[in-house]
């Protein structure tokens, strides 16, 4: 069987043919053009899905697309998605089952990255885990019994905004102390320029002291590698917040199995392993038993996989 | 139909004949005697529900029991619970199955709390809720689609131990500030002595400045009735502490009615506003929308309901 999955982002859409057995079949790019307006944006979408039917090897079975913005619970309709000039409630699905003549629905990023990696990464072999997605914000998904726990309205696993510290920072929410304010790439990026201007001897300063404001996750995790002890206590720093707020999940949710994905989550055991230690320092015994924080292997794949599961899954 | 709840406590055993539409029918209480040890205590129960049998205007079609200590996934089997001598893992549900003929089924205290609301509470209307119960300790439970949702191995909604404040304080688990810590009637109570030893010239100090141990949230809410500015204070403090809470298990669950149950809960509106304030105050706006927090008004017979409820599911 093969889904038609598609990633709507603020500068590209990419698709893929994605096969309910080998994965990703043929992955396609166009930019999004967003400040043509939402007529042109729908009408690039229904041409999007015309042309990767026509790659495809036998007739896909639906659509299932990653938005930005709210879903409603019935994965039809997309609500104030930033980045996305003139869509205030727009009925996505409707108009991509009305202009393709597939089956369609919507879903939020994170709730995908769950769902593919579910059906094809390192969730596959558990029937519950947690998905946090570490990238630009933090995201998260819940999968329950194989399927996404999505809550009273779809709404469920805004695990980001899960406060750690009610007097803490704040991200993008009035939440404060969420882990995306510790842990979102912008933010861990400000508190590492923050912690190398205390350490002007250190060679990750030496080499981004005229523009700390381009440092990024990624400097981080290569000066770890080479054996940067600022650039290790940071990314401890950041493991350690995780690890409080999948206290936080475990607790609420008795599931036990954390999948990290994003490209934060690149840092591996030096955000991981922290991370697994400070969930353990204060966990509760009998949810100990079985836990474990898991790194998704598939990358950015992983968006596209949960939507075309999601496109083959529409009839369930 | 008839379920017989039962309520095993350290101290009483509570029971009930619980009526699927009138709730419960008939009460009764013995003494647990623990320190009998497990055998004596196991055989009491038995005759307990033979005892309920015998009032019962018809046949009882199971047997429900609100237990201390962790329960099974399959709701059958106890284990480590606190206050009870020489129970280690005891295959509860099957001793009184083959002792009373009668199916019977295990559950802990605050998801029996959340089920007797979703039956007969302030929860009845509502498809989705989350129950905090606030008492000695502080507990959850979570209805989703009318029925309890226990997580992967049974030990979802442990509410009063997520945390808000990483650095804060601990109750009788590894988590720090996890609201038992601020709101478990103990703690409760020693913050507010704390509070009041500030303010010597409050007339709730001089009542009670010779044994302030003895000073009970009870106390508080009355002294706060009476337009006391220092209780009310207290309870506002906790209220909040309530609040931050509750805006994790909304953001996590996507469930926006909470249901507080539990001797604090009885505070009112002296706890409630505050918490009202607090959560929306740091909610994302999305879930804001139905968002509510109501006051379970059936008090201490929740949990035998709940009970009740169960042994009337078991077939299910």
């Amino acid at each position: 069987m093969i889904g038609i999955g598609i990633d709507l982002g603020g500068t590209s859409i990419k698709s893929a043919l994605v096969d309910s057995k080998k994965g990703i079949l043929k992955q396609f790019s166009v930019p999004t053009e967003a400040n043509k307006g939402k007529d042109f944006l729908l009408n690039r979408l229904i041409e999007v899905v015309e042309h990767a039917k026509k790659e495809a090897p036998e007739a896909p079975v639906g659509v299932g697309i990653g938005a930005p913005g709210i879903i409603s619970l019935d994965r039809k309709t997309v609500s104030n998605p930033p980045n996305l000039l003139g869509w205030d409630v727009v009925p996505l699905a409707d108009v991509i089952e009305k202009g393709t003549r597939l089956p369609c629905r919507v879903e939020n990023d994170a709730n995908l990255a769950a769902l593919g990696s579910a059906r094809f990464g390192a969730g596959k072999d558990y029937e519950h885990f947690v998905m946090v997605t570490l990238g630009t914000g933090v995201g998260g998904g819940i999968i329950f019994n194989k399927n996404l726990f999505r809550g009273a309205t779809g709404g469920a696993g805004e695990l980001g905004h899960v406060m750690i510290d009610y007097n803490g920072p704040q991200s993008n929410s009035p939440t404060q102390g969420g882990i995306e304010a510790y842990i979102g790439q912008r933010f861990l990026s400000r508190y590492a320029a923050d912690r190398l201007r205390q350490n002007t001897s250190n060679e990750l300063f030496l080499r981004f002291k005229d523009h700390l404001e381009d440092l990024e996750p990624v400097d981080l995790f290569n000066a770890a590698k080479e054996g940067n002890a600022v650039a290790k206590d940071i990314l401890r720093w950041a493991g350690e917040k995780l690890g409080f707020a999948i206290v936080n999940y475990v607790h609420t949710l008795d599931i036990r199995t954390i999948v990290v994905s994003g490209g934060v989550s690149r840092a591996g055991d030096f955000i991981l392993a922290p991370a697994r230690e400070a969930a353990l320092s204060r966990m509760m015994d009998p949810f100990k038993k079985g836990f474990d924080i898991l790194f998704e292997t598939l990358g950015n794949d992983i968006a596209l996989l949960g939507a075309g599961s999601l496109a083959m899954e529409i009839s369930k």
